[in-house]
């Protein structure tokens, strides 16, 4: 339905533009919600998207440049005109606004914040790293004193006028500005007018600090189903607030990286189709020439047993199946294991406990997978010893596949590497080399060869 | 932090359950955070459980009921007596305790609905499926009318006194229930007192329908940053409303499902370390025997190309490095492409952009590959035609990995099927089987095998 209607608007809009009827194009752009207004700018042309914008009311162009992909964002405020872009950072949220300058040329940045209204509270947001706290947190809040009373405090927010994601946790500090308790909107209504502030607020406050990781925030705010996060310093002065907007994309693109990381590439930057050939090529290859390059192991195993292939070719058929299974099974555990890392539900303390989980899970799976093996190859190849070779080796296979899987994504993360980049397929090609070693190993055992 | 201090917690828990002491114990729970209240739950013994939970206020065992996983629940509530389990479902939403009883055994769920307080509610919601707006909605919400003013509505949502969750936006219907638009709390306070609630409110109201899958749901949440979304039916009446704390765990779980369904297992219904060995084996077998039996096209192949391996041993040095390298690059497009599809980026109407997309990183990848390959194979096997024949396979096998892996998930959706389902192991095995067909076939080309 949306998609539709959003087609018609783009017609609308390019036959509005090629006339160069700025003002018509501008009002159906400002019709729209600001998800909307960022898609549809987004199909324009580079000159259209610069000749548009100096006509849009700042605040939606604003609400745009927060909706795109932040890449796209800074292109688009290398073309345009420095008045225009201050009056459009003017109304960006701070902690947007300090990411934003954080992304531009050193000297746009610098003329920029020149002729910025806050100028100073962006500037201090400005050193904080992305993915943290500090990083997140917005430094337009509303505090409260506790001893106003619930009128009172209503009144103060009437006459602040807030932004929507802002207003719906009010923190109460004292005079040097530390945390004392938490408000929501509904208790201040809900409460008798004349109660002081300081008997409805809640003191047991959820708070993090300005270095506190986004992926530790997000997992806070979820738990305690927060719709605001305060952040303060080591003394417990409220810096600024974590809304639930941000944790919303917080969540989503710290997935996006682990399942294009668990995938063995390197996260994008920006859409799938704005990116281009070269530059997702870029975030390929050098996993792929690594893994290549690590899975000569595999052939060196390959060579050093040529002997064992060479006397008994029907060996070399079973070498894809089995090397795959081992793969499979792996990327089964790896995949169960770091989603149950992300979510809290392990770490590294209880390695000793998945460790032994995963052995039981492999002694099953590897019996079960034995016996159908079994079965197959001596239909196939109907020699006794060369099925039991097989099934024998399927075992061993899963069942270090299994376990190795359960301890190097819990061993990564203790050695402070991302989980997800020792799994999928490093984890598998890890998992091939070995499991030939396996198999060959077994079969000189068992074939005698 | 909050580690440390729970665990001290639940020492202190143990002492009173050891002495029988059901009242300190129950304070003990009672003074925490819900997701901590259900973590500490969680660590005693089924028990202690049954013995505490008659003895805690039936809100917070409703609030640790909502915390755990949905089987563990319903494990819980088959041991408690009939009486506590209602007063328990009386202080759960309607949505939860609909969920509740659908998982119960049906006698169970009879005799709850009997006895229960709002049991219309609770029915009505029941028949939804889980993952849909019906099953995610909440009947619990509160409608004004167009024609009050600002402090009428203030002073009605006073009386209410409303949950948290269900209180920032508020939805104004006419008498037929049909729903007219939305104000948000923060507008409420802002505005005039005096003014008309219908001169407030915004009548461009994004909404889903009753039967709108969870995941489109969460879509248009996040895209239009809403914490509350209105569910009705065909005529536009409203029947419920879905809030952002239900979005964010659906966000959660989505991601799960896709992680562990990419790593080839299905996914979990609870804790990893809570699910037993068996449980897990279960969720995972199937996928792996498939995936085995596939893998015998690979020994099939392997087999009808048993002449040239026999005639030349050294070809085979290079096989798990080959069919390893097609999967890795067919699993990079497979993760990039699910990840562009869950975040609305691509769908099936883009599916020649992104083959061709893929193409290009395919003609790009495949070459560096390529020379790579042919450096490292003249350097070990000091043959140029055989290391001819492995660099024009890898890049043979690297531009069909990526241009069929661009393809399966787009064409997986296309057909209604989960496309993680298809991609991981699946698209791994399938390029197994073909790259090997495709090696052997540039060797008998090249070498003359």
């Amino acid at each position: 339905m949306d998609q539709v209607v959003l087609e018609d608007v783009l017609t609308q809009l390019r036959t509005a533009l090629e006339v160069n009827d700025l003002i018509s194009a501008s009002s159906i752009i400002e019709a729209l919600r600001p998800a909307d207004q960022a898609d549809l700018f987004w199909e324009l042309d580079e000159e259209e998207q610069t000749a548009l914008l100096p006509e849009l009311n700042p605040a939606d162009a604003a609400d745009i440049f927060k909706e795109l992909y932040d890449e796209d964002v800074v292109e688009i405020a290398e073309q345009l005109p420095l008045d225009t872009l201050v009056e459009i950072v003017n109304e960006m949220e701070p902690d947007e606004a300090a990411d934003l300058l954080d992304d531009l040329e050193p000297e746009q940045a610098e003329a920029v914040l020149a002729k910025l209204k806050e100028a100073p509270e962006v500037k201090s947001l400005a050193h904080y790293p992305d993915d943290s706290a500090g990083g997140l947190m917005t430094s337009a809040y509303l505090t409260l004193w506790r001893r106003m009373t619930a009128q009172q405090a209503i009144d103060t927010i009437r006459d602040w006028r807030p932004d929507e994601e802002t207003i719906y946790y009010l923190f109460v500090t004292d005079r040097l500005k530390r945390l004392l308790g938490v408000i929501n909107l509904r208790q201040l209504i809900v409460a008798d007018p004349a109660t002081p502030i300081a008997e409805i607020m809640d003191t047991d406050v959820v708070y993090v600090y300005i270095d506190t990781d986004q992926e530790e925030c997000a997992d806070l705010m979820q738990r305690y189903d927060l719709l605001a996060l305060p952040v303060v310093d080591e003394n417990k002065v409220l810096l600024g607030v974590i809304t639930i907007d941000d944790l919303v994309d917080v969540i989503q693109d710290e997935a996006s990286e682990d399942i294009q990381r668990l995938g063995g590439a390197e996260p994008l930057d920006r859409g799938y189709l704005d990116t281009s050939i070269l530059a997702i090529t870029r975030k390929r290859i050098g996993w792929l020439l690594l893994l290549f390059i690590t899975a000569t192991l595999t052939g060196l195993v390959m060579d050093s047993f040529q002997d064992e292939l060479a006397a008994m070719v029907a060996l070399g058929i079973f070498i894809p199946m089995l090397i795959g299974t081992g793969g499979n099974a792996g990327s089964q555990t790896t995949a169960t294991i770091i989603r149950a890392m992300a979510l809290g539900d392990v770490d590294w303390h209880d390695a000793w406990h998945v460790c032994l989980h995963e052995i039981g899970i492999g002694l099953v799976l590897g019996l079960g997978m034995a016996v159908v093996t079994y079965g197959l190859a001596i239909i196939w190849v109907k020699d006794h010893q060369l099925a039991l070779t097989v099934a024998v080796s399927i075992f061993g296979i899963v069942l270090w596949a299994t376990g190795a899987g359960s301890l190097l994504p819990l061993l990564a993360a203790r050695l402070g590497i991302d989980p997800t980049v020792v799994s999928g397929p490093v984890m598998s090609t890890m998992v091939d080399a070995t499991g030939l070693f396996i198999y060959f190993t077994i079969a000189r055992i068992i074939l005698g060869l």
